[in-house]
């Protein structure tokens, strides 16, 4: 006999969660919906390992992010690390398979794992769903992502949010606009995109002198004096009603300069790219600010806001990044997608309260009132199983039927068949309505969508049994 | 700008895979019909972290397999690891959870991770679908476990399996009138579980002085002498036509030896409970030789097999575990359960010839004739999708046609919508049938079973044209 264990405390490690069956399911839901808008898209799945080699996952990008990644040596002495975000294996995989077809659309529905410090509403492993389209340079390429965010967000239920979008371009046009050093680009960027977090106060402060946050610690800041801050808040301040208008503005302001009018006449072609596919202002903006943390993005760039709950921060965010497949290949290969953190959307769709999620899938309890007609149960389960009715048989002790009904209605199952010796013997069971009379709670209502049972207790005969509940969820 | 980064070699880890689209979509077929069948037996979904403390892993069972555990300390220095099954984590779920309904029914579909020597059907990263019942200690939940992976291979499409149990039990009772000596009963049990792959005459050998195996290595043999080992053979000898007669010749061999009886009760209760649920010995057998290698395991075990397939071994295993649980609690919770290897799964189904998968979820190709009509395009794409019509827009050059009809056959589009200006013009627009007319090639036919389109080219009004097409996949 192997000998007593000693007793481990069960606990989570800090950072991660754990997914109970309600959340699951409200989950699955919106994956459905996302899935779903994605594949009208024609994006297709794909799955890659959770394990790379670590130089896989590194590099030019990864650098930044090196001290985040989960980094190990395996039992065989390969330097590997969980995977960071899904853009890098798809790098790897659009190198790897040079076959696949092009333009190739994926998505992947994936978690990642990011050794962040953690807190409310951040974890360590976070499911992404990304969407890429690896292969075409044209714009078209990221009108149609921004146009599958707008889609999703519509089928999810959300009607006042909008898509921001800007260019890399112009923000490198920027930087030589406002005279600062290109090697001092991307730090410029990442206080930009804090532009909604910190306010625009706090950004001039870190271009320029630093400041101190919330918490009393210092933050450094860029040094940056008066002149190019100066241009960089002229920048900012261009608005318009219109994507068409800000278009304009743009070229106001900076004349006839290169890499700023390749931006311009990105934003303006997306822009006519959205029109055409019957997008307009209402959901999709052009919006200076946007910047984008990442290093790697290399044209247009685009993030959804939810317009109820702007301290939320994007809820999706991507761009173009025409350089990372470089990394494993000789040539430079056009990409452009997005990334959504799922339960971080999960969450604000809770707090917008649009979610409509069942508490269970279980649609009937088979309860058991005589235990010597097991058998007679297990038929009658059966016989709704194969009718394509997800039933629970209760398991629990025979006989007290108030118990087994709590049960049903702790969980959240509709409807309970109740029988003894008595109704077999008969030919008849009784069909328990356990949503019928109670208060309209949120999750009686969810139930009550689908479920049109219009009774409280009825019996039926035996073998109407099957038709009589399928009636009763004939909505579904 | 970023210095010029060093050219990376695409590969995977040893031991991983990519699933690329088509694959994905094959397995998604078979995840979404192992759901639906866990869902009727009111099984819910649950997911867990990839990492747990290393503590939580490891342990009675751990031990046996710590070498093959991916471990590693993380930044914060805790010793962490990647989960190694769905049982461990879900026994903690059950621990830290305690006001979850009992009994708990949940399914999970996620990956774990071991550290195998890789080879031919031997991964690192499994996709495994588990499904378990806890807090049930009576045969029903036992029986239902055996039932649902009798409904999942059925709906799967196989017809010629079998699911055989046994009773860990019934293995401790024949160490006991072998004369072994208890500590040597899992090391006894690990050697008859090879029984399948390695056959009677060298699991005897094993049992015994040991053996040499195909690759010429040496296996240590438990050194039992002859005494034992033909009990043993008798044990393996006990056969029968059905599920009771196997019942009553284990009555005979064992007489009233205590725990073999308790074995053997509850052989005969899954027996009845099976029978009362339409499960007759065509899919259920009683089989002794049936070990499953884990310790864990305290009652009924149980294992699937294809007949066509003999040399697959398994592909569903599970059985009761009450101990489990006690490893993070004070006492001791009933659970039982089955898991399957989803990629080892799909890969017998694929030569079994029963994956009827589509190449593709696109349903149609919008091609682009005249770059001047890219707005139409945009138009047209638009309203498919809105009609629910997976579509998409082709993104390279425009006017190649031919070229564009070759794409959508490589990847399996089913049909492409084709209109250049005179057709725009005239109100018209043609749709292709991909399918007509080729040879009927293994996709093709899964292309036939949704495409109901009976045409070769069509010219359709372009009002029509959304009509015509659902038309076209009416049967989906």
């Amino acid at each position: 006999m192997p000998e007593k264990p000693k007793r481990i405390k069960p606990r989570l490690l800090k950072g991660f969660s754990d997914f109970l069956p309600e959340r699951m399911l409200a989950r699955r839901n919106l994956i459905e919906i996302v899935r779903t808008v994605y594949e009208r898209y024609g994006f297709m799945p794909l799955d890659t390992p959770a394990l790379e080699y670590l130089e896989t996952l590194t590099g030019e990008y990864g650098a930044n992010s090196a001290k985040e990644i989960y980094a190990f040596e395996d039992r065989a002495g390969d330097h590997v690390a969980l995977r960071y975000d899904l853009t890098v294996p798809l790098a790897r995989i659009i190198a790897q398979y040079p076959d696949l077809p092009k333009p190739f659309r994926r998505y992947q529905f994936s978690p990642v794992w990011r050794f962040d410090k953690p807190g409310p509403g951040r974890f360590r492993e976070i499911w992404q769903f990304d969407v890429d389209t690896v292969g075409c340079a044209k714009m078209i390429a990221d009108a149609e992502i921004i146009g599958a965010i707008v889609d999703c967000l519509k089928a999810l239920g959300v009607e006042r949010f909008h898509v921001r979008y800007s260019n890399r371009k112009l923000l490198n046009a920027l930087i030589g606009y406002a005279g600062i050093e290109s090697g001092r680009a991307h730090d410029v960027f990442r206080v930009l995109d804090k532009l909604d977090k910190a306010g625009l106060e706090n950004v001039k402060l870190e271009l320029g002198p630093g400041r101190v946050d919330k918490s009393g610690d210092p933050i450094k800041g860029l040094g940056l004096d008066g002149g190019p801050i100066g241009k960089i808040d002229e920048f900012l301040s261009i608005t318009g009603k219109t994507r068409t208008e800000i278009v304009t503005n743009l070229r106001a302001l900076f004349g006839d300069a290169k890499e700023a009018n390749e931006a311009i006449d990105e934003l303006a072609e997306i822009d006519e790219l959205l029109t055409a596919a019957g997008i307009d202002d209402t959901h999709v903006k052009i919006d200076v600010s946007v910047a984008r943390g990442l290093d790697y993005y290399t044209g247009p760039i685009f993030e959804a806001i939810l317009d109820d709950l702007p301290k939320f921060g994007s809820v999706f965010g991507g761009g173009r990044y025409d350089g990372l497949v470089q990394r494993f290949m000789g040539q430079a290969i056009p990409a452009v997608g997005t990334s959504v953190g799922i339960d971080r959307l999960l969450a604000a769709l809770v707090e917008l309260g649009s979610v409509h999620a069942p508490r269970t899938t279980v649609q009937v309890l088979v309860t058991t009132m005589d235990k010597k007609r097991m058998a007679d149960y297990q038929i009658l389960t059966r016989e709704l199983r194969d009718a394509g009715i997800n039933t629970e048989l209760y398991f629990g002790k025979a006989g007290q039927i108030g118990k087994q009904l709590q049960y049903a209605d702790r969980v959240g199952i509709p409807l309970a068949v109740i029988a003894g010796s008595d109704e077999f013997d008969k030919g008849e069971v009784s069909v328990k309505n356990l949503h019928e009379g109670r208060e309209m709670s949120e999750q009686a209502e969810d139930r009550q969508s689908w479920l049109q049972a219009r009774f409280g207790q009825e019996t039926v005969p035996r073998e109407k049994l099957t038709k009589f509940i399928r009636e009763a969820f004939a909505a579904r």
